[in-house]
């Protein structure tokens, strides 16, 4: 008898499915977990697809195991099949993630010896192995490229006499427009976009404001370009904010702030260091330099997110860099991105990713780049 | 006291949660859905977005209500603020779907009265109003433009005297290079697309396989596309299968086939029709044609899939068009998309987006087609 890692998914949307089989499908399906071997069980739609390119150790039907599962007394399938992998596995208890979906936990946790193991699932991908590294490195890279297209094009982009807006060959350039360029260029080197931002003025005063309208000179413009690689599902996450025209000292002390705030964390980085102190840190340097966390009826500004978060095949994954206690060891990988926002003012972000390594980290984004344009 | 609809979830993700409140955010938040009032429990990231252009009767700002919630003896944050939510709305009992996450779950039915409704999360947004349809209908009409726009593609195409191998414009024409091209197409019109599927020959027996490498002559190519529209968060869901080159006899039985028992379908759909209904008869009509399921040791191949799925703010969502039995009634919108797989051969899939109307149902996606280019 042996206790068994147990997830029902979409392996499109749970990372921790994806990492033990590397198969993509869009429904949700059942996969075990027992030692170190992994068993999915999918629709007659996957079964030859994750036969011939999944990793799972084995791949059963779910008409097949429904079939010989028949004699129960369960009413839903879902539970069937489990109950029958139970005994096909001699399987003592199941293990669980925290977002397992409801329903089914309630019908299985008077059947089976059921528990929940916040740790694990957090946890199992927190260490990134050598290619793991590789792969958010390509992604990193690809994010860097997708930076510095964008920059080629704000840069040969013109004022206007009259309005604030910028032109590009001949029409206004739009955040609709530069985003959609930034994700045709990505999408041609093989990663995947989604949600990227090209915020300017005060929508930039908005972290997750994707933008619209017409970009302005003079004004902060905020790129965050996160695509995801097709060949092997890992992120990359870069931001960098732009300023074409003249930049007004205010603006100028605000970006400083935000650079130097990211330099000090980036070296803050090593083994045994704690995130919540990363997380102190930024917010102290931001308060001790006039930017502190201000709070009105109906917005928030100053410095109003995380530091970071961990990357990998999850866009936000484990360790968040936060208000939360965790102490960083070598291999894990996560997002720096200290950035202000204000209302009137508009929002600087500078966000690059670290590797922790034994004695402090390596950047695995690389990107250095003039602001002013 | 009343009861509270109760989801915690990211609306990126969430349907259910993005229909509520019209806003869309990567992490997860709580919304309550009171009668016809929605609140939402946001963070600082996104309270200023979510007050200005979310839908939600009222925005909380997670950091208040968990001030206010202090005093309680619970350990989680989430369940803290949801037992402050519970006292200052007077919520008798939380209503929650399926998918709520386990762990929370697990915490709160010892505190609180807690029960599922699968039917109404399941089923909320299952009639479309006049104005979700139109949604869909744009997103339809970016569908066909942009299998259109690779149908051009693959008719400019040439072949060769040497290989069987697609060229275009000089250069060898593959499944990632069309898929590319028309991902890029739908994002300047405003679509996002992800896994679009361009699979030729025995790849596209397998029907969510992506595709890769060189595109051929006198194959199937089997193009799958389903952005979703920037603006409003709905999905278009288009297949086309094309040839380019010359159609066996067998090849132009199985096209006949899959297209005539589409029409067939979407001529059998109007108010009263029980899906499984629908189902049964594209089995029935591909058996009869010869076509049956056939499973082997390591593959499925015939009509393996269902008839069809639900299309709105999910990809797929209610009615299944499949073995589970649902009615049909007006303003359900889903996709009729039979198709044929054969390992050795590929596979042919022809999809199409209809709404029930109150005598039958109209095609909210419309592409005519010559298959053989």
């Amino acid at each position: 008898m042996t206790e068994a890692y147990l997830i029902y998914a979409s392996s499109d949307r749970d990372p921790n499915l994806f990492y033990w089989g590397n198969f993509r499908a869009p429904d949700p399906f059942l996969a075990l977990k027992i030692d170190e071997k992994t068993i999915a069980v999918v629709s007659t739609l996957e079964y030859g697809r994750c036969k011939k390119d999944s990793t799972f150790s084995e791949v059963l039907l779910w008409s097949d195991v429904l079939q010989v599962a028949m004699d129960q007394s369960v009413k839903d399938n879902c539970c069937k099949v489990i109950l029958h992998l139970q005994r096909a596995y001699q399987v003592s208890s199941f293990i669980i993630p925290d977002d397992f979906p409801a329903h089914l936990y309630e019908t299985l946790r008077k059947l089976v010896p059921i528990r929940f193991d916040t740790v694990f699932f957090q946890t199992q991908r927190r260490f990134k192995s050598a290619s793991e590294v590789e792969h958010i490195k390509t992604a990193c890279q690809l994010t860097s490229q997708a930076i510095l297209y964008a920059r080629a094009i704000l840069k040969k982009s013109r004022t206007d006499a009259i309005q604030p807006f910028l032109y590009y060959r001949e029409k206004v350039l739009t955040s609709e427009r530069l985003r959609s360029a930034i994700e045709c260029y990505c999408l041609k080197k093989g990663g995947h976009c989604t949600g990227t931002i090209v915020s300017c003025s005060q929508q930039a005063a908005d972290p997750h404001c994707e933008g619209t309208g017409p970009l302005c000179a003079n004004e902060f413009i905020v790129i965050d370009v996160f695509p995801r690689l097709n060949q092997n599902g890992y992120y990359g996450d870069m931001t960098r904010t732009f300023l074409k025209g003249v930049a007004s000292i205010r603006q100028k002390q605000l970006f400083a702030c935000v650079q130097s705030c990211q330099r000090e964390l980036i070296g803050c980085i090593c083994p045994g260091v704690n995130t919540k102190d990363l997380m102190q840190f930024a917010q102290n340097y931001f308060e001790q330099n006039g930017f502190g966390l201000r709070k009105t009826s109906d917005v928030c500004e100053g410095f109003i997110h995380s530091v970071g978060h961990g990357l990998g095949l999850g866009l936000h994954e484990y360790p968040s860099v936060g208000t939360n206690s965790v102490v960083l060891e070598p291999n894990m990988v996560f997002t720096v991105e200290p950035g202000l926002y204000f209302r009137d003012f508009g929002g600087v972000r500078i966000e690059d990713v670290v590797q922790v390594t034994s004695t402090g980290c390596q950047l695995l984004s690389r990107c250095p780049y003039q602001w002013i344009l």
